[in-house]
Protein backbone atom coordinates (compact mmCIF):
# COMPACT_ATOMS: atom_id res chain seq x y z
CA UNK A 1 0.00 0.00 0.00
CA UNK A 2 1.31 3.46 -0.80
CA UNK A 3 2.07 6.18 1.97
CA UNK A 4 -1.36 7.46 0.92
CA UNK A 5 -4.56 6.34 1.52
CA UNK A 6 -6.76 5.96 -1.40
CA UNK A 7 -8.69 9.22 -2.47
CA UNK A 8 -7.66 10.34 0.81
CA UNK A 9 -9.04 13.95 1.61
CA UNK A 10 -6.51 15.91 3.64
CA UNK A 11 -7.66 17.82 6.90
CA UNK A 12 -6.59 21.48 6.53
CA UNK A 13 -9.40 22.45 9.54
CA UNK A 14 -10.62 20.97 12.35
CA UNK A 15 -13.24 22.92 14.61
CA UNK A 16 -14.90 21.45 17.75
CA UNK A 17 -18.77 21.99 17.99
CA UNK A 18 -19.72 19.83 20.66
CA UNK A 19 -17.80 17.80 23.21
CA UNK A 20 -20.40 15.60 25.30
CA UNK A 21 -20.03 13.11 27.33
CA UNK A 22 -20.05 10.13 25.15
CA UNK A 23 -20.05 11.80 21.66
CA UNK A 24 -17.42 14.66 20.08
CA UNK A 25 -18.76 16.66 17.22
CA UNK A 26 -16.45 17.65 14.96
CA UNK A 27 -16.19 20.07 11.56
CA UNK A 28 -13.43 19.60 9.37
CA UNK A 29 -12.30 20.98 6.19
CA UNK A 30 -10.50 19.07 3.56
CA UNK A 31 -8.87 18.75 0.24
CA UNK A 32 -10.46 16.54 -1.91
CA UNK A 33 -8.06 14.09 -4.33
CA UNK A 34 -9.25 16.65 -7.00
CA UNK A 35 -8.18 19.82 -5.00
CA UNK A 36 -11.78 20.92 -4.13
CA UNK A 37 -12.66 21.49 -0.88
CA UNK A 38 -15.59 20.07 0.97
CA UNK A 39 -16.94 20.30 4.75
CA UNK A 40 -16.76 16.98 6.50
CA UNK A 41 -19.11 16.60 9.77
CA UNK A 42 -17.88 13.83 12.51
CA UNK A 43 -18.82 12.31 15.35
CA UNK A 44 -16.33 11.00 17.75
CA UNK A 45 -17.08 7.83 19.72
CA UNK A 46 -14.81 5.49 22.00
CA UNK A 47 -16.23 2.71 20.74
CA UNK A 48 -17.93 -0.23 21.89
CA UNK A 49 -18.58 -3.87 22.41
CA UNK A 50 -21.61 -6.41 21.55
CA UNK A 51 -21.39 -10.03 22.75
CA UNK A 52 -23.37 -12.89 21.65
CA UNK A 53 -24.45 -15.08 24.58
CA UNK A 54 -25.01 -18.17 23.50
CA UNK A 55 -26.66 -20.78 26.18
CA UNK A 56 -25.99 -24.47 26.39
CA UNK A 57 -29.02 -25.54 24.19
CA UNK A 58 -28.04 -22.55 21.65
CA UNK A 59 -30.27 -19.80 22.32
CA UNK A 60 -29.19 -16.42 22.72
CA UNK A 61 -29.56 -13.55 25.54
CA UNK A 62 -30.94 -10.93 23.88
CA UNK A 63 -31.57 -7.57 26.09
CA UNK A 64 -34.44 -5.17 25.44
CA UNK A 65 -33.50 -1.41 26.47
CA UNK A 66 -35.82 1.75 25.34
CA UNK A 67 -33.19 4.03 22.79
CA UNK A 68 -33.89 8.06 23.25
CA UNK A 69 -32.30 8.37 19.62
CA UNK A 70 -34.80 5.90 18.33
CA UNK A 71 -37.77 6.40 20.93
CA UNK A 72 -38.61 3.14 21.16
CA UNK A 73 -37.70 0.17 23.36
CA UNK A 74 -35.11 -2.32 21.12
CA UNK A 75 -34.24 -6.09 21.48
CA UNK A 76 -29.85 -5.72 20.85
CA UNK A 77 -27.49 -8.03 22.09
CA UNK A 78 -25.58 -6.90 25.32
CA UNK A 79 -23.42 -3.64 24.47
CA UNK A 80 -21.38 -1.10 25.48
CA UNK A 81 -19.28 1.65 25.63
CA UNK A 82 -15.69 1.21 25.88
CA UNK A 83 -13.59 3.23 28.96
CA UNK A 84 -10.96 5.04 27.84
CA UNK A 85 -7.47 2.74 27.29
CA UNK A 86 -9.76 -0.53 28.38
CA UNK A 87 -9.00 -3.37 25.99
CA UNK A 88 -12.40 -4.47 24.26
CA UNK A 89 -12.64 -8.18 25.99
CA UNK A 90 -12.51 -6.58 29.23
CA UNK A 91 -15.59 -4.19 28.41
CA UNK A 92 -17.04 -7.10 26.74
CA UNK A 93 -17.21 -9.55 29.73
CA UNK A 94 -18.67 -6.51 32.15
CA UNK A 95 -21.03 -5.90 29.73
CA UNK A 96 -21.77 -9.16 29.70
CA UNK A 97 -22.22 -9.93 33.56
CA UNK A 98 -23.63 -5.80 33.74
CA UNK A 99 -26.71 -6.48 31.74
CA UNK A 100 -27.40 -10.33 31.44
CA UNK A 101 -25.65 -11.53 34.86
CA UNK A 102 -23.86 -13.93 32.98
CA UNK A 103 -20.00 -14.22 33.41
CA UNK A 104 -18.60 -16.85 30.97
CA UNK A 105 -15.55 -19.42 30.06
CA UNK A 106 -14.91 -18.79 26.71
CA UNK A 107 -14.82 -15.09 24.70
CA UNK A 108 -14.19 -15.40 20.55
CA UNK A 109 -13.86 -12.15 18.71
CA UNK A 110 -16.12 -12.39 15.91
CA UNK A 111 -15.09 -8.89 13.84
CA UNK A 112 -14.75 -5.52 14.44
CA UNK A 113 -17.16 -2.96 12.29
CA UNK A 114 -17.58 0.45 11.80
CA UNK A 115 -21.52 1.56 12.45
CA UNK A 116 -21.85 4.54 10.26
CA UNK A 117 -18.71 5.24 8.43
CA UNK A 118 -20.37 8.39 6.82
CA UNK A 119 -20.37 10.25 9.57
CA UNK A 120 -18.93 8.62 12.81
CA UNK A 121 -15.67 6.76 13.86
CA UNK A 122 -17.40 4.42 16.25
CA UNK A 123 -16.48 0.76 15.88
CA UNK A 124 -17.71 -1.99 17.62
CA UNK A 125 -15.98 -5.31 18.56
CA UNK A 126 -18.25 -8.21 18.43
CA UNK A 127 -17.96 -11.30 21.01
CA UNK A 128 -19.28 -14.39 21.19
CA UNK A 129 -19.66 -15.56 24.72
CA UNK A 130 -19.74 -19.30 25.56
CA UNK A 131 -19.76 -21.38 28.67
CA UNK A 132 -22.69 -18.86 30.48
CA UNK A 133 -22.77 -19.15 34.40
CA UNK A 134 -24.66 -16.97 36.47
CA UNK A 135 -22.80 -14.92 38.73
CA UNK A 136 -24.06 -14.61 42.43
CA UNK A 137 -23.89 -11.07 42.90
CA UNK A 138 -23.22 -9.59 39.19
CA UNK A 139 -21.96 -5.85 38.62
CA UNK A 140 -24.84 -3.40 38.78
CA UNK A 141 -25.14 -2.03 35.33
CA UNK A 142 -25.19 2.27 34.76
CA UNK A 143 -28.08 3.54 36.98
CA UNK A 144 -29.63 5.29 33.89
CA UNK A 145 -29.58 1.93 32.17
CA UNK A 146 -33.38 -0.33 32.13
CA UNK A 147 -33.24 -3.55 30.52
CA UNK A 148 -34.79 -6.99 30.31
CA UNK A 149 -33.68 -10.05 29.07
CA UNK A 150 -35.40 -12.49 26.50
CA UNK A 151 -33.76 -15.70 25.78
CA UNK A 152 -34.27 -16.77 22.05
CA UNK A 153 -33.50 -19.44 19.75
CA UNK A 154 -31.34 -18.32 16.83
CA UNK A 155 -34.97 -19.06 14.22
CA UNK A 156 -37.18 -16.96 16.71
CA UNK A 157 -34.67 -14.33 16.56
CA UNK A 158 -34.14 -14.67 12.62
CA UNK A 159 -38.00 -14.05 12.51
CA UNK A 160 -37.64 -10.83 15.08
CA UNK A 161 -35.00 -9.45 12.42
CA UNK A 162 -37.32 -10.35 9.31
CA UNK A 163 -40.67 -8.73 11.02
CA UNK A 164 -38.33 -5.82 12.39
CA UNK A 165 -38.85 -7.03 16.33
CA UNK A 166 -34.82 -6.90 15.56
CA UNK A 167 -34.24 -3.36 14.64
CA UNK A 168 -30.27 -3.38 15.44
CA UNK A 169 -27.28 -3.53 13.00
CA UNK A 170 -24.90 -5.18 15.37
CA UNK A 171 -27.71 -7.48 16.44
CA UNK A 172 -29.45 -8.67 12.97
CA UNK A 173 -25.05 -9.29 12.24
CA UNK A 174 -24.94 -11.73 15.19
CA UNK A 175 -28.31 -13.98 14.45
CA UNK A 176 -26.34 -14.10 11.07
CA UNK A 177 -22.88 -14.91 12.49
CA UNK A 178 -24.20 -17.53 14.79
CA UNK A 179 -26.64 -19.49 12.84
CA UNK A 180 -23.10 -19.58 10.15
CA UNK A 181 -21.23 -21.17 13.28
CA UNK A 182 -23.77 -23.18 14.05
CA UNK A 183 -24.29 -24.63 10.48
CA UNK A 184 -20.32 -25.21 10.09
CA UNK A 185 -20.01 -26.72 13.72
CA UNK B 1 -48.46 -3.53 24.23
CA UNK B 2 -48.99 -0.57 26.42
CA UNK B 3 -49.24 2.98 25.27
CA UNK B 4 -45.92 3.87 26.89
CA UNK B 5 -42.85 2.08 25.39
CA UNK B 6 -40.95 -0.47 27.25
CA UNK B 7 -38.57 1.99 30.04
CA UNK B 8 -39.90 5.13 28.40
CA UNK B 9 -37.54 7.92 28.90
CA UNK B 10 -39.98 11.14 29.07
CA UNK B 11 -38.43 14.63 27.06
CA UNK B 12 -38.88 17.67 29.06
CA UNK B 13 -36.15 19.50 27.00
CA UNK B 14 -34.73 19.51 23.51
CA UNK B 15 -31.70 21.41 22.73
CA UNK B 16 -30.34 21.62 19.46
CA UNK B 17 -26.35 21.92 19.83
CA UNK B 18 -25.68 22.09 15.70
CA UNK B 19 -27.61 21.91 12.73
CA UNK B 20 -24.77 20.36 9.52
CA UNK B 21 -25.76 19.31 6.17
CA UNK B 22 -25.86 16.02 7.18
CA UNK B 23 -26.56 15.67 11.16
CA UNK B 24 -28.15 17.44 13.60
CA UNK B 25 -27.06 17.11 17.12
CA UNK B 26 -29.52 17.23 20.25
CA UNK B 27 -29.26 17.36 23.36
CA UNK B 28 -32.28 16.30 25.54
CA UNK B 29 -33.21 15.86 29.00
CA UNK B 30 -35.24 12.93 29.91
CA UNK B 31 -36.81 11.43 33.09
CA UNK B 32 -35.87 7.90 33.47
CA UNK B 33 -38.60 5.38 34.36
CA UNK B 34 -37.44 5.26 38.46
CA UNK B 35 -38.14 9.21 37.94
CA UNK B 36 -34.84 10.27 37.74
CA UNK B 37 -33.25 12.77 35.51
CA UNK B 38 -30.28 12.16 32.86
CA UNK B 39 -29.43 13.42 29.50
CA UNK B 40 -29.15 12.11 26.20
CA UNK B 41 -26.91 13.16 23.22
CA UNK B 42 -28.63 12.06 19.64
CA UNK B 43 -27.46 13.01 16.05
CA UNK B 44 -30.40 13.30 14.11
CA UNK B 45 -29.42 11.71 10.25
CA UNK B 46 -31.88 11.38 7.16
CA UNK B 47 -31.42 7.98 6.86
CA UNK B 48 -29.08 5.62 4.37
CA UNK B 49 -29.96 2.80 2.11
CA UNK B 50 -27.42 0.09 1.10
CA UNK B 51 -27.61 -2.20 -1.26
CA UNK B 52 -25.70 -5.36 -2.19
CA UNK B 53 -25.41 -5.51 -5.82
CA UNK B 54 -25.45 -9.51 -6.88
CA UNK B 55 -23.81 -10.32 -10.41
CA UNK B 56 -25.25 -13.55 -12.66
CA UNK B 57 -21.83 -15.18 -11.40
CA UNK B 58 -22.51 -14.55 -7.57
CA UNK B 59 -20.16 -12.05 -7.15
CA UNK B 60 -20.90 -8.90 -5.33
CA UNK B 61 -19.97 -5.35 -6.30
CA UNK B 62 -18.35 -3.34 -3.69
CA UNK B 63 -17.36 0.02 -3.26
CA UNK B 64 -13.82 1.64 -2.02
CA UNK B 65 -14.56 4.94 -0.53
CA UNK B 66 -12.36 7.31 1.89
CA UNK B 67 -14.29 7.40 5.05
CA UNK B 68 -13.06 10.64 6.17
CA UNK B 69 -14.56 9.62 9.92
CA UNK B 70 -12.26 6.32 10.10
CA UNK B 71 -9.28 8.13 8.70
CA UNK B 72 -9.07 5.25 5.67
CA UNK B 73 -10.63 3.99 2.86
CA UNK B 74 -12.99 1.08 3.21
CA UNK B 75 -14.86 -1.52 1.00
CA UNK B 76 -18.68 -1.19 1.64
CA UNK B 77 -21.63 -2.34 -0.68
CA UNK B 78 -23.15 0.54 -2.30
CA UNK B 79 -24.70 3.33 -0.07
CA UNK B 80 -26.12 6.42 0.03
CA UNK B 81 -28.74 9.09 1.79
CA UNK B 82 -32.14 9.23 1.58
CA UNK B 83 -32.90 12.92 -0.18
CA UNK B 84 -36.45 13.96 1.96
CA UNK B 85 -39.36 12.48 1.58
CA UNK B 86 -37.41 9.91 -0.81
CA UNK B 87 -38.98 6.36 -0.68
CA UNK B 88 -35.78 3.98 -0.03
CA UNK B 89 -36.55 1.73 -3.40
CA UNK B 90 -36.03 5.37 -5.38
CA UNK B 91 -32.64 6.25 -3.51
CA UNK B 92 -31.11 2.38 -3.67
CA UNK B 93 -31.82 2.13 -7.60
CA UNK B 94 -30.44 5.91 -7.80
CA UNK B 95 -27.16 4.96 -5.05
CA UNK B 96 -26.80 1.70 -7.55
CA UNK B 97 -26.62 3.58 -10.53
CA UNK B 98 -24.16 6.50 -9.27
CA UNK B 99 -22.08 4.06 -7.46
CA UNK B 100 -21.49 1.37 -9.94
CA UNK B 101 -23.41 2.26 -13.22
CA UNK B 102 -25.65 -0.46 -12.98
CA UNK B 103 -29.11 -0.95 -13.17
CA UNK B 104 -31.29 -3.32 -12.17
CA UNK B 105 -34.22 -5.67 -12.82
CA UNK B 106 -34.85 -7.16 -9.41
CA UNK B 107 -34.64 -4.90 -6.27
CA UNK B 108 -35.44 -7.07 -2.91
CA UNK B 109 -36.04 -5.49 0.54
CA UNK B 110 -33.95 -7.43 2.93
CA UNK B 111 -34.11 -5.48 5.92
CA UNK B 112 -33.58 -2.53 7.95
CA UNK B 113 -32.07 -1.43 10.74
CA UNK B 114 -30.98 1.18 13.24
CA UNK B 115 -26.89 1.39 13.13
CA UNK B 116 -26.05 3.55 16.13
CA UNK B 117 -29.13 3.07 18.54
CA UNK B 118 -27.21 4.20 21.79
CA UNK B 119 -26.85 7.63 20.53
CA UNK B 120 -28.14 8.18 16.40
CA UNK B 121 -31.33 7.64 15.11
CA UNK B 122 -29.99 6.55 11.76
CA UNK B 123 -31.75 3.82 9.96
CA UNK B 124 -30.26 1.94 6.86
CA UNK B 125 -32.70 0.19 4.35
CA UNK B 126 -30.79 -3.18 2.71
CA UNK B 127 -31.71 -4.22 -0.41
CA UNK B 128 -30.40 -6.98 -2.61
CA UNK B 129 -30.17 -6.10 -6.39
CA UNK B 130 -30.48 -8.71 -8.82
CA UNK B 131 -30.37 -8.36 -12.51
CA UNK B 132 -27.97 -5.89 -13.00
CA UNK B 133 -27.46 -4.31 -16.41
CA UNK B 134 -24.51 -1.50 -16.95
CA UNK B 135 -26.21 1.60 -18.36
CA UNK B 136 -24.82 3.76 -20.84
CA UNK B 137 -25.05 7.11 -19.33
CA UNK B 138 -25.10 6.72 -15.73
CA UNK B 139 -26.03 9.19 -12.91
CA UNK B 140 -22.54 10.88 -12.03
CA UNK B 141 -22.41 10.92 -7.85
CA UNK B 142 -21.83 13.72 -5.54
CA UNK B 143 -18.57 16.20 -7.11
CA UNK B 144 -17.27 15.34 -3.58
CA UNK B 145 -17.43 11.04 -3.99
CA UNK B 146 -14.78 9.38 -5.29
CA UNK B 147 -15.21 5.76 -5.71
CA UNK B 148 -13.26 2.27 -7.20
CA UNK B 149 -15.21 -0.86 -7.85
CA UNK B 150 -14.71 -3.99 -6.53
CA UNK B 151 -16.28 -7.76 -7.75
CA UNK B 152 -15.50 -10.32 -5.41
CA UNK B 153 -17.15 -13.66 -4.62
CA UNK B 154 -18.86 -14.47 -1.46
CA UNK B 155 -15.63 -16.37 -0.43
CA UNK B 156 -13.88 -13.60 -1.00
CA UNK B 157 -16.10 -11.10 0.82
CA UNK B 158 -16.02 -13.77 4.18
CA UNK B 159 -12.45 -13.05 4.11
CA UNK B 160 -11.69 -9.82 3.75
CA UNK B 161 -14.90 -9.15 7.27
CA UNK B 162 -12.80 -11.81 8.82
CA UNK B 163 -9.05 -10.67 8.39
CA UNK B 164 -10.56 -6.90 8.98
CA UNK B 165 -10.49 -5.53 5.06
CA UNK B 166 -14.02 -5.62 5.16
CA UNK B 167 -14.50 -3.35 8.54
CA UNK B 168 -18.47 -2.24 7.67
CA UNK B 169 -21.58 -2.81 9.49
CA UNK B 170 -23.95 -2.86 6.90
CA UNK B 171 -21.27 -4.29 4.63
CA UNK B 172 -20.82 -7.28 6.63
CA UNK B 173 -24.26 -8.26 7.26
CA UNK B 174 -24.38 -7.62 3.71
CA UNK B 175 -21.90 -10.61 3.11
CA UNK B 176 -23.73 -12.73 5.40
CA UNK B 177 -27.21 -12.59 3.89
CA UNK B 178 -26.24 -13.05 0.55
CA UNK B 179 -24.30 -16.09 1.83
CA UNK B 180 -27.11 -17.38 3.62
CA UNK B 181 -30.00 -16.57 1.00
CA UNK B 182 -27.79 -18.19 -1.58
CA UNK B 183 -27.73 -21.61 0.70
CA UNK B 184 -31.49 -21.18 0.75
CA UNK B 185 -31.96 -21.29 -2.86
Amino acid sequence: MSHLEKFEEKTIGTRTIYQGKIITVELDDVILPDGKSAKRELVRHPGAVAVIPILEDGRIVLVEQYRKALGKAMLEVPAGKLEPGEAPEVTARRELEEETGYACDELIAVTSFATSPGFADEVVHVFAAKGLNAVENPLQGDEDEFVELHEVTLEEAEEMVADGRIFDAKTAFSILWAKGARNVR
